[in-house]
């Protein structure tokens, strides 16, 4: 069944057919259409349209279309077009022709973009309360290892000293953002266009305020042409998802590295971790693997949708039918991939002693040269003296912290013992001010992320 | 001169120079570079590192450079790594030693993110600015077209009658969203990085929260790992900046056709129109197609810096130094097309004979079925006769308005005047719902939006 | 079943296996990975690892299969991780241990990478044939109008005339260089990675020329850490996918604009237009829309593999396994919307005389303007004169061809007889080098594209 | 001044007119400009419509202006829109009115698509040579060693022993694809579109074939309206550039990896290597990171003009003018990093003994099961054995060399001595079908890649 026809002498061609139907991917709608048609059944009541009585009678139907969706019993039948056409005719064959009442006034143009933005309204709660389950997971391991000495790294070179809770701390902030950035995107998901028509506006009486109360958005779109054709929440939705991605996919790589024989600060679960068909001895950490492998269809989501927007001349155009799949297949990877790396980190065991053998003496030679900062040596001078220091020790095949005094007193550091300066604890216990790795800093950002955590931006 | 080489032997090669280098784009954040480090210098100041008479000298000597920027007077040296070294060697040239100092507790990970940053805050609201001048345009043209009929679109295919103003306010509201979104953004930008070093915070006893304030930041940055390679919102301005980039293209496609000989609704202004090296008679919307053009390589700059980011392994990574030039770019792109596309909007001819022409009748269709529906005939069944009306005109070669008492009778429909629904203005005005195409929610809509611009988000 | 697991202690977590599944979708090279066993078992013969007798009955056994596979009667188990994993579960069920000699000397890594290009190997021909199917049916239509004149367009305005038949094949030479690049992809498809073993190579002696020769490819991989690593063709399958995408949207945006009240050139059949729930006047070219709009999808699979690609470190790494699904659906989707294309134009109505009367005078200005270069002078003379010449047209309101005498002569043109120069015919017909739209140089285009689309350039 | 301008009233406003310019990058093209000029002269000449000494007189202006473009003496006035403008505008200086005659029969239309594909055609062979290279360095490396062992890695985990040169090799091949490609994009380059005119050819008797052949290219274009509008050889420039980038970012992942503390296989030299300016110890591989990062913007630069190019309505539409920065970007990327990651890769020391340290015994744990499959155990069950030593090993917290025989015999082997299972140089060996990591294989491999490089696919 179609919605249209009348004007057609033949039937759709059976290929062109195949490319039309949307019913492969918006029959996740059900729910949402089944349920802004109940809402809508009510608008036309109130506006006159249906009498009480065949009110009744659309919203028993719509119910028993509905229970048969959650039941699985519901039968999609050959020649049903989308999920519109779908409820609609099933419809008819439980009330009769009152069933053609119910698409007055509206258009599947302003319907379906009612539904899928419902879709995507339910899917932002679910995605939030993963992106909360991977921040419990950092948290709890930061509140475990606010001790534990690491090496820190920029250019993937060991830099300074750091502590794996602050480590930990610096991938919980990015979720956090992605957190903000889905709550920024509910407010514009959350404009109604049911009442748009099929781009002019409804010839009826409806009250667009109150249906958009009934269907828990914050109000109805302001312009009916606009509403129609506007995918800027799929897109915004699909960009979130891709920057959250790229999040995870830095964390993944971090994982895959630090889990790696010449790194080994953390070893993988046997739960959490795969082995090779051919290699007996290997231990893979193939979770993380698609899960940075996998920030790239999500970018690839967002970059098709933009793709297809562009350029799109009027209102309603069919190129739109392109904006569900991504926006699933996008909801969907996050929500399998984010328990999974929660579980992968909880379950994994950390080798402190690893993380503190890496951070050889070097990695204080910024704390050398603030040393002499505090002695009054400009820090540029400070610099250049420390640097000559490192290469006085790589001459000599010695850590730096064995240089000895005439070694020091040949680069004009007279100083009786330079040692203190090597203790990676002291060094990251100077970085004590907001945002640093001191402990103290570290237990202070533990309260505040706890804190963001509970109570989301949208609170 | 670079900010560092102690421990090097040899220098950079002249090819990796070449590569290395981001003075050719860096050099746009001078101003922020310089202002960062004059707040620099009191946080040293205050934390005790500088005395109050090195704070004037360093204060003064900035604020000298400062001026050489602003009088184009400053001259590079052909040793400039990067701004930050520019600015810290022209220091030098005026204060001597002291200018070593200038460093201390800071890196070149927490300034750039830093002045990156200030510049991004400092170009959001000169976008919000040009924003607003197109809205302002589009606004300004619907209050003269409340009354303008045109047919409105939908798959391109005439629809249904709207109003001139609507269909231009329809344009008006994805720009507000933008508004929003980069409003949201700068949230996510007001969070300082200064302070942060390396990656393992500061060694030296910095307010933050102070340095936040005195430099326009809502708060420090949490976590100082994440604060060097957080780059969301250098990401999230690509993406508001993409999805302006389509709406422009949308709007610019519009135009594009409705200024050919085909639709001939719009005419631009010989200002805004060029010609053909060939063909005399040309005249051509080449600052739409550009603008629409431009939407793909707006759109490439966002996949660009999130296939940068992807993976990255660790707090900094240089790879992050291609943050800049794609932000440049598209702020530049948006603030030279924004105007241009306003003027042309503000300066072109309308057509409405051109419009009034193309709504011929069986753009009320809906309207006849309406008609039938408000005498009690379910709507799926009016849809029915209507479309069988639609092919009957068509058969017979005239106009749906053109049907005689027979062709009505032989539907069904015995009515003695069906004419009233063939007129579009009668049509228009039923859609007088919230967000509807008639003249009165037009007007609702029309004070609606100068709320929204008067206040933006922000306000 | 796993094909590891003897070194671990625990299962795979339930959510992790679901997120490290392969099988719902490299089920569909299943044929593939039996063929490519199948060939393998005939090398560990001839590599003496096998007697003849095991061979024989490893091959039955996969023939079996292969026809369990055919015939939809092949049933996976749950705990099959992969296509790969199934094949041996199942020879296991049917050859007993014997099947745990199929896996001596290769590894997933080289299986898996030829398993996939045996499958793009096979997915190319299916592709040109849809390709051609397109090409010919522009190239019939070609054939029937190359005396059908219409206006040709720059920047969408009217510029010149052409025939519809050269516009038709505009179409078709795209085509034709998707077709070439797919063609050339063909050759650095066919390169076998089974026989690189995880990475290192195979520790038998297996003859990978001779391996090579059997499954269809044209040589052995040549190193084989790159060949268990290099997704190039899947790459290079996906850009061509995209660019053809791109060439349909722009074959469907002219289809869209072209079938619009305001153009009306041509008129879709309706087995190949759809019509408006709501609005029972419309008939929708959705397919050409939907064409359109999935180059937004196919672009997004060329990103976001790329994004997977960027920055992998080493030879075999599991983000690999993000490769499968969008070749799959870029080549699903070309095939899916070729064929529907294809059956549009060929049954769609063509209108001359809308295309005819579309041509109007000033189509001619550059005919007028190089009939004065014949007289002798400069074009950029002549240029300029036409130029006044339209202008004086455009204010007395009349068309250029209608011009009197003394207008012509204000311009200092004192011709006796412009008018022949306004003939759309005598415009074309003067087109005549080679790709001009002259109908007999049109007539040697068809001949040229004839021998193109039976040759191919891979014959 | 610009080329049109005499039908319209009034100048273009200045904003749009900074839009519309393109000179800022076209410029780029002023030799390709000239040359085409001067063929076009020629071929107007032969057609009749330059005398001789006409023609003379305008091929000695343009070598002049040629000369001047050489020179750095060429001048740009205020008012030229673009290059052709500027070349027209100064041979008029220089001939007087006689330059109006060049631009005879040809539109800017076929003129920037001639040029264009001018600059790609010469591009072409420098960045084949950057391409050789790289490889050549690559080649060299790998020729000393060749015996040089050291841990193959899939997952990142080690997985087993390869030579240095094998891996090298590895890197090379990609090269060699992306040269490939590079030659298969020249045939489709080397199309003329001059002689189409705007869009529907020249009126002119031009010989399109000879132009072609005095312009240096294969064959002129077979049809007009796609001459001017293809820009498939920009969009496969792009995703050359952009596949190559990903090769260049996955080798330098490896190289960033394999020069930290942790891997420690390669050591930069100071010359391409940087410091930091806060850690005087840190030598970091920023060059790398640049060439890893930069594979982003490569791939922002493909995405945005398929983006540009998707949805365009006709021949030509000046969208198209988006198309030459990003081919000029990509051009310039990768010639800018080819050299320096080759010279960086020349002078870099090797560390053998930590790659050989790297190689622990369970490396050879394939070694082991393909021992016993040597021994008949189908290779199955000898995985499954070998996977439960590595886990007695891993309980005993000995190396898998060192289980006592008491162990094997638990696992019920009976061997006397496995000890030359677990010679890495032995297992390296056995990999000696081709494509293995044997160093005979990788012998012939390298002789394999010597005659590549040296003939390249074009020669």
């Amino acid at each position: 069944m179609t919605l249209w026809g009348g004007r057609f002498d033949a039937k759709l061609d059976p290929a062109a057919w195949a490319l039309n139907a949307s019913l492969p991917f918006d029959r996740r709608l059900a729910a949402q259409d089944v349920g802004g048609s109940q809402a809508w059944a009510a608008a036309l009541r109130d506006a006159g349209l249906l009498s009480a009585a065949e009110y009744q009678q659309i919203a028993s139907g719509l119910e028993a279309i509905a229970a048969e969706f959650d039941g699985g019993t519901f039968v999609f039948a050959e020649g049903d077009e989308d999920i519109h056409t779908a409820v609609e005719r099933r419809l008819g064959e439980r009330t009769g022709a009152l069933a053609g009442k119910l698409h007055t006034g509206r258009s599947r143009n302003d319907q379906v973009a009612t539904d899928f933005r419902m879709w995507v309204l339910e899917a932002l709660p679910a995605l939030d309360e993963a992106l909360c389950g991977l921040q419990s997971t950092l948290l709890d391991l930061a509140e475990a290892h606010t001790a534990t000495l690491m090496p820190g790294y920029t250019h993937l070179q060991r830099a300074q000293p750091v502590t794996l809770a602050h480590w930990l701390l610096s991938h919980f902030w990015p979720l956090q953002r992605d957190r903000e950035r889905l709550a920024d995107l509910r407010q514009r998901t959350a404009v109604l266009p049911l009442g748009c028509g099929a781009l002019a506006g409804t010839a009826f009486p409806i009250d667009r305020t109150a249906l958009a109360e009934a269907l828990g958005f914050d109000e109805p779109a302001p312009n009916s042409i606009d509403a129609v054709s506007d995918r800027d929440f799929a897109a915004e939705f699909l960009f979130c998802s891709a920057l959250c991605g790229i999040h995870l996919s830095r964390l993944s790589e971090s994982m895959v590295l630090f889990t790696t024989a010449e790194f080994g600060f953390f070893e993988l679960s046997d739960a959490y971790a795969t082995g090779s068909s051919l290699m007996p001895q290997k231990k893979n950490p193939d979770l993380f693997e698609l899960a940075r492998g996998k920030s790239g269809s999500l970018t690839g989501l967002l970059t098709g949708l933009l793709v297809t927007l562009k350029g799109l001349p009027s209102s309603y155009d069919k190129d739109l039918q392109e904006d569900k799949l991504p926006v699933f297949t996008a909801a969907d990877t996050l929500r399998t991939i984010l328990p999974v790396l929660a579980g992968a980190l909880r379950t994994m065991t950390v080798h402190p002693e690893r993380m503190r053998t890496a951070i050889d003496p070097t990695l204080m030679a910024t704390d050398l040269a603030e040393h002499l900062v505090r002695k009054g040596v400009p820090f540029r001078e400070a610099h250049g003296l420390t640097g000559q220091a490192v290469r006085a020790a790589a001459e000599k095949g010695c850590g730096l912290d064995q240089l000895c005094q005439a070694d020091w007193q040949a680069l004009g550091l007279l100083e009786a013992d330079l040692l203190p300066v090597f203790d990676p604890l002291a060094s990251v216990e100077k970085k004590s001010a907001i945002g640093g790795t001191a402990p103290q800093a570290v237990l202070e950002q533990i309260q505040n992320a706890k804190i963001k955590l509970r109570k989301g931006k949208g609170e």
